[in-house]
């Protein structure tokens, strides 16, 4: 049996066991079976049950079980499960709860129920939920916890341990600590080695870091992961204009961040919307899909209508029409090709115009190179398919030709919609092909209009 | 001024400090700028140093500041560093880096001087050295640090935070402690909130929490970073196959390889090579693009003679020349979409054949549809341009046909690949196009020679 079949075994057994447990509407059992499993696991195995078992698993569970569950379930997942839970219930299960995860939960509730739950919520817990709901939830806000510890200078090194002894365990990263003045604003940050490594009387001020990267809670998410990741941080603080400390951003949320936006742009470059994926309904896929469709429609026509500008040419050699379309065809890959370095290249930075000068240089060569040699091996065929050899150099020279266009093209689309602040990964290869099918359909067609008796 | 310039601003104004302290020869002045820095920015401003300059600088380093320089530096800029160094001194930066990046670092060497280093090392250290250095890069081995904390079972909760004091500057994790038994098995592992907050004569064993995952040192690196993001670890241990501890791998380096992969994937699908960058030269360029591109041109042969066994019919009704492009090109676009939602949905999880049975219904429907709505628009200007009817009619049948097709293979494709263990991100495409190509011009050709007498 492989790995992925045992995986696949593993998970239809521990389903097997889930339901049973349920079954028998058994605590105990619920919570051994719990406790045997990581909760990341739970999670994804209680995700399979339908609506009905959901509703008799959650009153199983104990209060901090369930927030486990709700805590590593998917947001759509973790919707279902609150249906199935009073507020009273609800709210219990918040207290185990970290806030961002929370705030993320109310962000998806319908408006009613979200005001009712805060609403029954302690005035303190209220107050940073709305706070935090404040900040969209693709920006640093909105992915920012207030799980973190920040001491103030003064404390001593013994007093601060003291302190971390006591709210650790309530928060998600205990190796950075932050510091603050008696105005909260950010001023240093300590590793909790050098804590254990001082001498006890130290103040936090003597032995903390004073150079903080932080940012501000409208930064957008991407700019963040990508701070993050640049500097290795474990935990990046989120200030105020004041450069008080609003949150910390964790580095697990981080990956989430990294692996959706990549997600995005790998749908993106392939015109389908960020929202969709393999179980979107019928009708929300044909209003996802079809608009782009349609674009693409138009600029379909725009290559056609230069296939019948040369309407007679064709008519009078016939084997254009076959040709033509391994031009516009081998244009459109290589386009790809440019363009797809390009794409992965802008999206981890920008490139200085100095910089371009030479790649670009060197697609056109490339654009010559391949060209030719692709060129060269169609221009053979064509000789021993058609008999002519000026409808083989036709053929080469177009190659040539669209090839140079596609280099030109992949590479300048990109640079161009990052510089007017459009994301390259969406609208570059629409218009890339756009131009290696019109161009490239221009190139052969109108050199076999201008040799035509050559061919005839 | 944006904030890109302003970035670009910076950068410059940092370039020209660390050209003008190294013409002054001043050591102090560049330890001044090294501490100004983070040492991330450190490195980025070097990179942009020429191979003298760079000569020029390393001697003015301390040797700390020297290995914080190499260990954020970038994989080619770390062997540009490198070549600027004698052995000797070399091995003095060493002993600040942590093994891992040593090892990256002699994994890009060239043999020779790799031995020559290695060779030079003291016994303790080349024992782990060419331990490491026996693993793929790409793999939990290549990736993994030694630089972990691991104590036995039987330590009491007082002496485990006296070697985490002793032991923890070195280490790259804190928060996370190993538990070993007096075989160096990995049996458990603490929080150090857990350590910081229990009684100090407890046991290890009696606190430490028993389940613990882990990998083969042999294990992909893509499933690693996987295993890493779904159970949101700090650190990831990998243990021999009789569960001795190896060595952790942290969440930092699980970034760079999400970061990677995902990259790789973006080239592979637009027929990239995963090695190719901006900075590629113009000959490597080629040997990479061009196999992928004849690749291409065998497949373009194959639509091409489909409309060549189709001149007859082309040569009666000229007009078919230009619409068979719309019908091809719609086709691969379409499919490309449905490809993207696919490839993007593999590279996650397996789907399983009882999850497939309803999207690919729903994209053979949203073929149907899309294919009749954007088949409907082309039939009309067919219609207004040809005044023909009939020439609309089969359009649009033509394009229901193959936006069918287009789903279909977009779907089954990946599906398949991924079944036979290829990756669906790299040879996905050429497939699907190739069968809308084909197919689009074969359904549409052929239903023009069906109803060739009403369309002349």
């Amino acid at each position: 049996m492989d790995e992925e079949t045992l995986e696949e075994e593993t998970e239809k057994k521990n389903l097997e066991s889930l339901r049973g447990i349920i079954g028998s509407k058994d605590p105990d059992a619920l919570s051994a079976f719990f406790d045997s499993q990581n909760p990341v696991d739970f999670a994804h195995t209680a995700a399979e049950l339908d609506e009905e078992e959901l509703k008799e698993l959650t009153p199983l569970l104990d209060d901090d079980e369930l927030a486990s569950l709700m805590e590593e379930s998917e947001d759509d997942e973790r919707i279902r499960i609150a249906r199935t839970l009073d507020n009273k219930r609800l709210l219990t299960a918040f207290e185990y709860m970290q806030k961002d995860d929370i705030v993320d939960m109310l962000g998806d509730f319908p408006i009613g129920r979200r005001k009712e739950v805060i609403n029954l919520m302690k005035a303190d817990d209220r107050r940073i939920i709305n706070t935090l709901l404040r900040y969209p939830e693709d920006s640093a806000g909105g992915l920012m916890t207030t799980a973190y510890i920040a001491l103030r200078e003064k404390l001593s090194v013994s007093s601060g341990l003291d302190k971390i002894r006591e709210i650790g365990p309530k928060t998600e990263v205990i190796e950075t600590i932050f510091v603050i003045n008696d105005c909260r604003q950010l001023i240093g940050w300590c590793d909790l080695r050098d804590l254990l490594a001082a001498p006890k009387d130290r103040h936090l001020s003597d032995i903390m870091h004073d150079k903080v990267i932080s940012v501000a809670p409208e930064t957008d998410q991407e700019e963040t992961a990508h701070i993050v990741s640049k500097y290795d941080l474990d935990a990046l603080p989120v200030v105020s204009r004041t450069n008080q400390i609003l949150g910390i951003i964790t580095v697990d949320d981080v990956i989430d961040v990294i692996v959706q936006e990549y997600d995005e742009d790998i749908l993106q470059m392939g015109g389908v919307s960020k929202e969709e994926n393999i179980d979107t309904s019928l009708a929300e896929s044909i209003k996802m899909r079809l608009p782009w469709l349609l674009v693409n429609l138009l600029t379909a026509f725009l290559a056609s209508y230069t296939v019948k500008s040369f309407e007679d040419t064709i008519a009078k050699v016939v084997a254009l029409s076959a040709i033509m379309t391994i031009v516009s065809g081998m244009g459109g890959n290589a386009g790809t090709q440019t363009m797809s370095i390009l794409v992965r290249e802008l999206s981890q930075k920008n490139l200085k115009f100095s910089d371009c000068i030479r790649p670009f240089l060197k697609e056109i060569a490339l654009g010559v190179v391949n060209g030719a040699a692709t060129g060269a091996v169609t221009a053979v065929v064509v000789y021993f398919m058609y008999g002519n050899a000026f409808l083989g150099m036709i053929t080469l020279m177009a190659m040539i030709g669209n090839l140079v266009v596609a280099g030109v093209c992949g590479f300048l689309v990109p640079v161009v919609l990052k510089k007017i602040h459009a994301d390259p990964a969406i609208a570059s290869s629409i218009f890339v092909t756009t131009a290696t099918d019109v161009l490239g359909f221009f190139i052969f067609l109108g050199l076999a209009n201008v040799f035509l008796r050559y061919l005839i």
